[in-house]
């Protein structure tokens, strides 16, 4: 997992550091939601606070590849996950930078390796440029990010994208299969008051968790883009890989516009297949709301 | 009326020279779905089949402002109107050039003209460039073209806005009022077979022309776009004007880009005003599709 | 002749009134050192002073084909033309719009129509885009604009190219042949204070009008630009009319850079051949200066 | 010193290796003239050859930042380095990352470390990225690249930065003094055949080297661009650092296009400071033939 917690990341965390489809191995983290040094501590904090102790958490890019940096602290607050209160964990960063550690899982790896990141693609480009004889190791990506109809931070783009376009750029062009989950798919997981409501008598520190985080995203989202209840964008890659019949997808090509002023970060989703192109991409198109919901439920229940 | 036919942009002749809704002051031409020669043809064919004969049909613009000319003849064959045979017409066009018409119209008018282009804005904005005066004479721009989820002749672009961004950028940014049919309405505008066995039985020359169009478009639409039945997009416009309350419109603010390369003629519509700009734009975004075929059909029956 | 005076189209103007070896057909003004009305003005301003009653000045364009407006008021002044004073003019503007007069006298010439555009290419590009017919009947165009090393309204582009690129880009891909004097050459054209010394003694209105622009032109250009003497750009143009001998090119393929943000209105001029494509201008590169204001000198004269 | 060797930047590292006012630390090497295997190759065949065997050679970045790679085979030949021939090296390669390599060296410095990059910029930026504590460590960049008149590998751009325009970006946009030697300057130091000659009888390895690859080089800048004499780009960098009174420069502001096609990777240089920003760069005007080629002589030399 590569990812930029956020409250969405945080839920993405959850699943997959319990799911038992998932034999997670590493936590990278980059700068996005927020600054490095935030997303950083945060990842520790759930992490600790639910005891996923024993996968390395380290620490990658501070900056994009290029661009000079965004962050998105009007839907995640001044923490970056703002809502919870976090004991001090009981966990450290791993000492290694995050991206010479994707480096070293992948080339330690028999090629079974799948990738998900759910923030700005920097950790992952930066590895793939850093070290090129990864990039036949990695089984798949799954990420969340961009979008084949409307952006979120711009009418063209998805903030994940839009953070880094040239990182992202680098990803799509890598010739591993990709599954993209964006906002096309990720504004149908919206956790609604029954979907909280579901979670709580759960009971246990995981459940306390979701339900303080989205009571928090709740309020944000609606302030923003005016939804009733917020899209949780990032736990689909997880849910996916748990079950691939909780979304539906496509395959397409896609591509990155890193030159254009007013577009940039736009991902261009060749749907109807104009250019011809080999599709690299499967795009999620329709998600299963109940069966996604009861993914999450069933795994945060896995919790003590 | 300022349009490219094309077998959508006929329909909407069809309706704008019967409707009394409609005071139709003159026909422009412009290059787009062929070549000038050929749609200034097809124009003069159109109105001459079924009895328009007193309205002013110019040509104008064989090129685009500023990039190189691109046509869709894989839609509308090597016509522009492929389908029906039409006798020699019986009127001719009108010797001036379709921009020196729209000035001219426009600066007699008391500024209660509505523009309604249905393809490559070029008349416009050359209209708009050479006589600044006219501006504040245009009350509305009615046009179809652009889109605010996918393209059709790339995954960013529509057609239309595709083949002269840089005339959109002038018609978009020019301060007046637009109402903007993109292909995210005109996809709902489906010709299926139902709607064309209703319009067979009126009988006249109007419905028998279109049901000739939409035999040729329902093909090429198939082979192109996997569509099952053709979207009809012109006429949308005419019909909003007959009766507004056929189409759900949205206020955006729309830009076009025409600074990219891959993104080149995508209509940035600002949904959830992120920008805080103000709107320029009412943004189509859902046809009743009962009442929409039910002003087509009503309008071919005034034909004799 | 196609103007935008100002200053230095002021002394093009003065050249091609009254050289024996130019038959000035008409003259069209545009926007670009400053707005239309007060070019316009200018134009009617100088040609009344010096007695060029008998060519037709015709307004054109008001405002770039694509972009906003810039214009140049830190170096031609609030007039445009600020310096010496005239009198109220005693000819009219002609009543046609620039680019219909530009079109006109093309479609009845035999093809030996040479273009000098002296300011941004807004007129020519609107003629050569609305009656594309009129493109073979250009013998030549030679202009004033562009660069190849050092812009001076960007680090990249030099005023009437970065005023209008678009139009540049319709008139640099023509097809017709270009002569063009950038500011590599006009940067050698340097009205020094030797150079008006000697026009000084000539005595009438023509060299009066010479002495009161230059000395307020000498003033702007080392404020804005710390040149000791101030390059005097457009009539170049005419002096290569006169004896081409005065000025050393070179064939180049030249392309205006439309796309970028930061390079907006560059000539991209391929001095070493690196591409390939076949020369389609004439670029400028060594200045006889001797000849040169010597031409200025015995065409001044010819004034009574 | 960060190279891609390359005719040029083996001279280069023929003056850094024994100059007596150089202490050099590390060599990283990039791809650039030719890929990576070849240019790590010829960096210890040059070192080897002339005995440099106390300095880390690290291999870098096989691939830019972002965009496709391209190399410059046409010049440097189908090794990157044809021409002499070459024992098997007495030195291998350090196994760190060249990019760890330039993170090690500035983080344990006292911040008064000059890098001097004569390749595509791709292992400093990724450095500065990957680890942004390094920036106040650096004391200044010295680099060969660029250009403010014209390119070489396109009109707009020159063969460094063209190659990673993305990490030039970076680079110039990084807040440390940065002296750019571009083709401006670098068109001026030619290796004349007198050149050639005089170092000839110095008749030590070092000498023996520049010979022979002067004596390609000529025939392929010859070829390529026409030049009579091959401008030996990369040494002015450590020429200045030996004796800055050896090439005039100026302050500007530089900045680099990323977002164009046409001009991608033309270093913006603001000559006459329009835009009235903080010069970031001194760049290089003009050399003095003489003390360069004296410099040259008198360490090469100082080799046995």
């Amino acid at each position: 997992m590569d990812c930029d917690p956020g409250h969405d990341d945080a839920i993405s965390i959850l699943l997959a550091g319990r799911s038992p489809h998932i034999d997670l191995q590493a936590i990278t983290v980059v700068a996005g939601n927020q600054t490095l040094e935030k997303t950083a501590k945060n990842a520790l904090n759930i992490c600790s606070a639910v005891g996923i102790t024993d996968v390395p958490i380290a620490a990658g890019m501070a900056n994009p590849m290029v661009r000079e940096q965004v962050i998105a602290d009007d839907i995640h607050g001044e923490t970056g996950l703002d809502g919870p209160r976090f004991d001090k964990p009981s966990i450290q960063l791993d000492n290694r930078h995050g991206v010479d550690l994707i480096i070293e899982v992948l080339m330690k790896s028999d090629g079974d390796i799948t990738l998900v990141p759910t923030g700005p693609l920097t950790n992952i480009a930066m590895a793939i440029r850093k070290e090129p004889r990864i990039v036949p190791k990695i089984e798949r990506i799954v990420l969340m990010g961009g979008a084949y109809q409307l952006g979120n931070v711009t009418p063209a783009a998805e903030f994940n994208i839009y953070a880094d376009p040239e990182a992202a750029h680098v990803v799509f062009s890598c010739g591993r299969p990709i599954v993209m989950m964006g906002l096309d798919l990720t504004r149908q997981a919206l956790a609604t008051p029954e979907v909280i409501k579901k979670m709580k008598p759960i009971g246990n520190k995981a459940s306390k968790l979701f339900v303080e985080l989205m009571e928090f995203f709740t309020k944000t989202q609606r302030e923003v883009f005016g939804w009733s209840s917020p899209p949780v964008h990032d736990p689909t890659t997880i849910a996916w890989l748990i079950d691939p019949s909780v979304i539906q997808t496509k395959p397409m090509y896609v591509e990155v516009d890193i030159r254009s002023d007013k577009s940039y970060g736009r991902t261009l989703c060749d749907y109807f297949n104009i250019s011809g192109k080999q599709a690299n991409t499967e795009v999620a198109l329709k998600l299963d709301f109940d069966k996604f919901w009861n993914i999450v439920y069933e795994t945060l229940k896995l919790y003590s």
